[in-house]
């Protein structure tokens, strides 16, 4: 019996929100499960989204001076383990090779979770002065952490990402490169993904294993509950004395560099999916989207349309566009559920009637309004609607995270905001980790961040009326 | 004790040519050892050439309609073992995962010496109709085959590539696709990398494990070794079969796609290193070069030197020349021998002198040539140089290939030829595989490939006198 292409259908967002998520996945085509339990393969339409993610933001590590590196996917168990904090961290969530070459390999060794062991490794073999410091690594791969469930780009055995680590012969600088990368997330978030982010510090607990200080961009998804965006991590010089990284000083010493590491990953198109997808499937935001535009020709049979839909994609290609021509014999109406289900910013119809009178009709894809738009002059209009679009989505995301962000002076005022209305509740907090432990148990929520932005809500923590130490941003997490 | 960076200093190629490549890989900071065995680390200066491979490649690759993807990195042993051919060519030289989130797992999972049979289980599961073909894939990920004896770039444990992967619903679109990303490769190392290639269709006892036709370009290095540059490879149905992958077509019938793949890796910069490389370093084709051009000036001190060197560094950037500019206070006399060791195509100097005259000194790496330029119409004279440089070291290559290719009309002179010479050497050859091995044997020779351009050199197959069917290069191969 012959296979037939099944028809697009995904269930709607407030019927059930996780349902929703995984359908636009696997209708948009970004992923596809695999033969290996928890694993997921990337698409060409997911992976492109991916590319232009890895495009924009490998240019901005490269204006900060940062380089490109390839480390080893294999660490050895020894190795991982001469840092306590990060090997209790990983270690069981790590896959193990333990046979190569037909045989049983005297060591075995971790597919690499992450390569903060690695890196200290290569320094403690190359660094030998304070004149090659910085050392501004990136590597760009993917890791794996076994989870036991897993969820398309949220939550995956394996996933890709990108690992900064760098050295620096000062704390003061080591600092300043965290906040750097930090911040880096924070405008990449808000510039390129049209996702509004809360800047802050992890509590100790929710902290990144073995780090001094771990800072975080959190977002809010659709459903008001929270997702971790990207992190960055200030390590002192803990690892460099685990790994004996060392380096002749000014004052020819011998002396630790400080370290950071930051990370972002694939979770990014979850994000983009939850912040700005709606029931008819992906919104993408233009600077990420494969195809910014989209020409759907009306009347396709009709003499000249076919030419002129040509014609403009000519000119929107010139112009730098991103765009495709959909000349295929499917209906125009096909087409439209089609790139609506493919979250394309933009739609360009142009019919016989357009064409006579000069103009084509723009379809905004988040919002659906119809702009009628004069052919002369096009390329320009289209770069202005791509500009409405990003500032559109993310008004309207921005408009979801503040409206759901709540402020609570007790512990049951928080709960009930949570279970009422859900959102970043904030809080003011002792620094305890009995308190934060009690909100997890009592209210569900975790520690989001301290954000860098403090408000004084209250002189006491309202868990144990102890004094306070900060403001936190509590929430359901991703 | 204080570490001090170690002085430069390498073997002579005509000492011992395995030394003074390691040694180039090292001094000029492509790669370091790690921890594990038989893994390297590809360095920032070492990464960024093959950055510049991985961009340039790319884009060829989409102007013919391939898509990237990204497929998991684990494959069950139970898919890998489907088909016979593949898993017995690959199975040897696997790494294994055994046990993950700290259980033994029910299976063993291979960490990817090649990505067929993941392609082949994905396309099982989305392909429905004719209309979907071809599907042209890639991925750029890292691979592990668990050699014994390895070399940097030339055989790795891990190792970076790429692997095209289509399905086309007809053999000869298959096959024309194998052939396009033949001729696609030939082009990369001509055009790219300065380096000829014989392009030609390997034997069957060299072909790729389960194809049904490999075709390969091979180069040859400065020691007359040949190394295999990269490999186009044509399946016909045999994997669709084994994978069940299927489609309705045109007829509305249930058909097998017909397959390729093609693969080219970081081997390549082995290549470029035992092309080009001299004894002052490695000696860089301008086109994957980190940096084209090298500004060093000379009597930094001196007023005004400095600045017109940034002058000249701002205005060569703008024209899109990949400068970097040595204003360190290290002497000229070292920053000469570092960048001749790094193969920086082409160094600039600039001092009162020249700024005096409104010149500056163009250096070229390759031949040592001295241009005196005007800095008036910069940009465009050291574009010129660039390409003098590319072809320059293209000629000196083919120069090297074509008076190193001897022909043979027997065993003997075939033997004798190499022992005192080395290169290619062509034969006859009657397709069997006793005289393949006899060659092999007696006088140390794989077959590298049957060239496209086939010659007729003899009627008879030199080894065992029976009728010949084709001509085939022979050489002592990487």
């Amino acid at each position: 019996m012959a296979k037939e292409k099944k028809v697009q259908r995904i269930t709607d967002m407030e019927v059930d929100f996780a349902q929703w998520y995984t359908d636009i996945c696997r209708q948009a085509e970004l992923i596809e499960y695999a033969s290996v339990k928890g694993f997921t393969i990337l698409r060409p339409y997911g992976y492109a989204i991916w590319e232009n993610m890895q495009n924009i933001m490998d240019g901005e590590f490269k204006k900060t001076g940062h380089v490109n590196v390839a480390m080893p996917v294999l660490i050895p168990e020894s190795l991982l383990k001469k840092e306590g904090e990060l090997v209790n961290g990983f270690a069981p969530e790590c896959a193990w090779v333990t046979h190569g070459g037909g045989e049983k390999l005297e060591e075995r060794l971790a597919f690499r979770p992450t390569s903060e062991t690695m890196f200290c490794d290569h320094w403690s073999n190359i660094l030998t002065s304070y004149r090659e410091l910085p050392m501004l690594y990136n590597q760009w791969c993917s890791v794996i952490r076994w989870e036991k469930t897993t969820r398309p780009f949220l939550r995956s055995r394996e996933f890709w990402w990108q690992e900064g680590h760098t050295i620096h012969e000062t704390a003061e600088e080591a600092i300043a490169e965290t906040e750097q990368q930090l911040n880096c997330y924070a405008d990449f978030y808000e510039n390129v993904l049209a996702i509004p982010v809360v800047k802050g510090r992890k509590t100790d607990k929710e902290k990144f294993a073995g780090a001094e200080a771990t800072y975080t961009v959190e977002c809010m998804m659709k459903d008001r509950k929270a997702l971790q965006g990207a992190t960055s991590h200030y390590f002192g010089d803990k690892f460099s004395r685990a790994y004996d990284v060392t380096f002749t000083g000014r004052d020819n010493t011998q002396q630790y560099p400080f370290q950071t590491s930051w990370g972002s990953t694939t979770r990014m198109i979850g994000a983009v999916i939850m912040t700005h997808g709606d029931n008819n499937g992906l919104v993408l935001p233009p600077k990420v989207a494969p195809y910014q535009v989209v020409i759907v020709p009306v009347a396709a049979h009709k003499p000249g349309v076919l030419d002129k839909a040509r014609e403009l994609f000519d000119t929107l290609k010139a112009a730098g566009v991103r765009v495709h021509l959909d000349d295929s014999d499917q209906s125009p109406g096909w087409k439209f559920a089609q790139y609506e289900m493919k979250g394309v910013p933009v739609r360009l119809e142009i019919g016989p009637k357009d064409i006579e009178n000069g103009q084509c009709v723009l379809v905004r894809r988040h919002d659906g309004e119809k702009v009628v738009t004069a052919l002369d002059g096009l390329a320009e209009a289209v770069q202005e609607q791509l500009t409405v679009v990003h500032n559109g989505m993310y008004e309207r995301a921005l408009k979801n995270l503040t409206e759901n962000t709540f402020e609570a002076h007790s512990l049951e005022e928080a709960k009930k905001i949570q279970e009422e209305k859900g959102g970043f509740i904030k809080t003011m907090w002792c620094g305890d980790l009995e308190c934060e432990l009690a909100m997890k148990e009592q209210a569900g929520m975790s520690s989001r961040c301290m954000p860098l932005e403090q408000e004084h809500l209250d002189d006491v923590c309202p868990i144990c009326g102890k004094k306070a130490k900060a403001m936190v941003y509590w929430g359901v997490a991703y």
